[in-house]
């Protein structure tokens, strides 16, 4: 294990939040608030930074997989702890486990909070909770790699292990471009969304503020009645589709910057994100008409809820947990599924499940005739062996999460529903769930372990498991003769 | 696809129920109730059985894997058909799907129920009720195979689909030997059970009917209260200990006989069922202590109704469903897990989850360390690849059928506890779900399509969803150039 290299990486992640918090700084200044959280929080930052980058002077710039799972999965853990501090410092959030669990549900891009008034903050917190949401979705090491160049043959580690799907896509043959291009897209369409947003006049502040929600696919809002607050059909239409374009693979843009059309529409995870949206929103619409004045108007609160959903956002302009069961069940199910791989989505991803059906189809096939030879294809291409089995163990582990997760969690013996589906919107990094904690409730009354296990759930959720298990296993950390 | 064959193995096997019907015929006349009912289904099922096995004469006795799944899962649907007739002559249960369902319930050894008094029922009806759980604990065509001898070569793809777990376990060279021995020890246990129960001041009529549920790990009691009737700790200890054996691998009772001690107990799923069962019980005892007069009473409730849901059964002595949020959570995944392969009971069996679990491990470790050689080992032995896909396919398949029933399920609007519970505990085969169909609940109010839904949900449970999965594909009737 080179932790030289891991220190260096960490502390380079911890110095990037140093310079990202200046301008929430600016925003505190600009509106006549304490900055004072803030300037703690910085000053950590580069302490911790410096501390690392010096510490352990790395012997060779060699890094491979498990460095790159372990650096990751580190530097998640300090910028979330680091980035509670100004809400503790502030007064905002008293508690030390409340930030955190804010903050890691702002980086993970969950946007569950445990706020029950969220107008009363100030504006400068209220900003910096919401840029995490935006430096959160494309990932920071992400940003890290787009700004300081590195050793071009491992910085595919680093990417592989943040960005979410089962298999990093590169879009250029160098990482540091690919970085570059996602960010460029990311801050395009955040852009547009805010120009949009002002159009429909949303104040400037407003506007930002939940470009970055969307953005991020977080969903951290500065009202209490999230999007519904503004009571606006253009808003909630504007909005709702940026969801949904937040919840494509961006590599799908890149190939259309390139008018490489042919290849961002030959994608079977896109026709099956837009069919289930299209077809839940409709059933969903025709489930909940009569609870709203007109079809038109249970058409849009669908259309926003499945968009909100889906791109696991979590925004709402609606309590679609008082909805009919057969809305509120298929919710519940597309909190599993999220969006696109490459996207800012959390969830299990749409193209993983598609894997795992093909591979069901091809294993019937195989039973009916065991010599048939009956390859899994995505795309027009065959996935490889690999991908296959590391789908599945994805998709077993997130279950048995789930599982051990919702037992550890009953202990506060709220009703099951309330404990299950905390732990699914946690771990898919959606937000809001069913019963207590819906889209007019929030997580405030949960324990400090169970604010810890939640917030676990979503570092394990945004950094789809691997690179947290490993920081936990043993065997990441055992001195092996082969290496 | 060889027609023929199939149906001549479906015909034999309505006539084995035909003939099994005879012992209800016996103990309704004993009781001088009405044989109408199974005389109607007698001479139906013969008409039947013998119309199959002479439309269509085989041209060859050949048959492959699919159509061993075919022949199984078509059986399984004609029994059901034709056993739920007598209920609906004899109008105790008068609506035909009702029938459906509690016949499905029984030799699924789901155990569900849609009567609302069970006690108003006939003896005799009630016998055959709980037979159904006795004949397809172990399987009908397993006892086919045990009773009318096969081509060796073939008998093997009936066995394999219609046997619990990854792998089809042949005690001894020759399938029909296996089949004699699997029935043997069935039959014995049961005996012994029923003995037990004698010796506890149980009626002989109610300890055979509660000797066939515990035996086929299937739930139906002739006691609204179930177990809890009787109000013995004799009783509720005898049972609970019966359930925790029939959940537990016939294999290494066939082990036993042969004093192969050293096979039967290095065995990994056994260890983990008891383990798993022994912390269940311990923890919900604890969970629930302050409910009962005294540790020892809620330890025994705890130790009944574990071993109950573990091995799928679903007796109960008590509400599970008024138990803290921990119990009533732990006891839900439990109903995921059921107990061991190549046991009478349902469930994803323990087996596959310590595959995958060992998976997990393996893919983790190749993610750190991508060309060291990870092999997944189970019992001291490499789990080849072909078993390792199929386990994650079925799991996946699971979930799967678990999400899209749930949705097609909340047409009826009963809160999400009831629907989503209601299929998982219908796809384990256990019997109880929470909320509206828990321990002192039934399935009556779900409507005429939901309990179809249901019931096929119990079918794919029982046959470990690819044979009837095959049953519905295209693929598996299309006529193959290649065969």
């Amino acid at each position: 294990m080179n932790y030289g290299m891991i220190f260096r990486i960490v502390g380079r992640v911890v110095g990037i939040e140093a310079a990202v918090m200046l301008v929430p700084v600016a925003v505190s200044y600009i509106y006549g608030e304490s900055i004072k959280g803030f300037l703690v929080a910085i000053m950590l930052a580069l302490i911790v930074s410096v501390m690392l980058m010096t510490v352990k002077k790395p012997s060779n710039k060699m890094i491979f997989s498990k460095e790159g799972f372990a650096s990751v999965a580190a530097s998640w853990v300090v910028i979330s702890l680091i980035g509670a501090v100004p809400f503790v410092v502030e007064g905002a959030i008293p508690n030390y486990i409340d930030a955190l669990f804010e903050t890691i549900s702002g980086f993970t891009t969950t946007g569950s909070t445990i706020l029950t008034d969220i107008e009363s903050m100030g504006r400068g917190l209220l900003f910096w909770r919401s840029l995490t949401h935006w430096i959160g979705g494309m990932g920071i090491l992400v940003l890290m790699m787009a700004i300081i160049p590195m050793v071009e043959q491992y910085s595919m580690y680093i990417m592989r292990a943040e960005v979410p799907g089962p298999v990093a896509g590169k879009l250029v043959p160098k990482v540091q471009d690919s970085s570059k291009i996602l960010y460029i897209i990311y801050v395009a369409l955040t852009v547009l969304e805010t120009i949009m947003l002002l159009l429909g006049k949303m104040p400037l502040y407003d506007a930002v503020i939940h470009a970055f929600g969307t953005a991020g696919t977080g969903g951290f809002s500065i009202k209490n009645e999230s999007i519904g607050y503004y009571n606006s059909a253009y808003i909630e239409i504007v909005i709702g589709i940026f969801m949904a374009l937040f919840g494509i693979n961006f590599n799908l843009y890149f190939f259309m910057v390139l008018r490489k059309f042919k290849l961002a529409f030959r994608n079977e995870e896109l026709y099956t994100y837009l069919g289930v949206m299209l077809f839940s929103m409709v059933t969903i619409a025709l489930n909940i008409r009569r609870m709203y004045d007109g079809f038109g108007l249970a058409l849009r609160r669908a259309f926003f809820q499945v968009c909100s959903i889906m791109s696991t956002t979590g925004y709402s302009t609606a309590d679609f947990d008082k909805w009919p069961q057969y809305s509120r069940i298929l919710i519940l199910m597309l909190m599993f599924s999220g969006a696109c791989a490459g996207s800012t989505a959390g969830g299990m991803k749409l193209s993983r499940i598609i894997v795992l059906l093909h591979a069901a189809q091809s294993e019937i096939k195989r039973l009916l005739r065991p010599k048939s030879y009956n390859p899994v294809m995505l795309d027009r291409q065959k996935v490889d062996q690999a991908t296959i089995t590391s789908t599945m163990v994805y998709f077993f582990l997130y279950m048995f999460t789930i599982a051990i997760v919702s037992i550890l969690l009953s202990f506060d013996n709220f009703n099951a529903e309330t404990t299950i589906t905390s732990v699914i919107t946690c771990l898919s990094n959606v937000g809001p769930g069913l019963s207590l904690i819906g889209p007019s409730g929030n997580f405030a009354m949960f324990s400090w372990h169970s604010k810890l296990l939640l917030s676990l759930c979503m570092l394990f959720g945004r950094l789809e498991i691997f690179p947290m298990l490993m920081l936990f296993s043993p065997y990441t950390w055992k001195r092996s003769s082969k290496f």
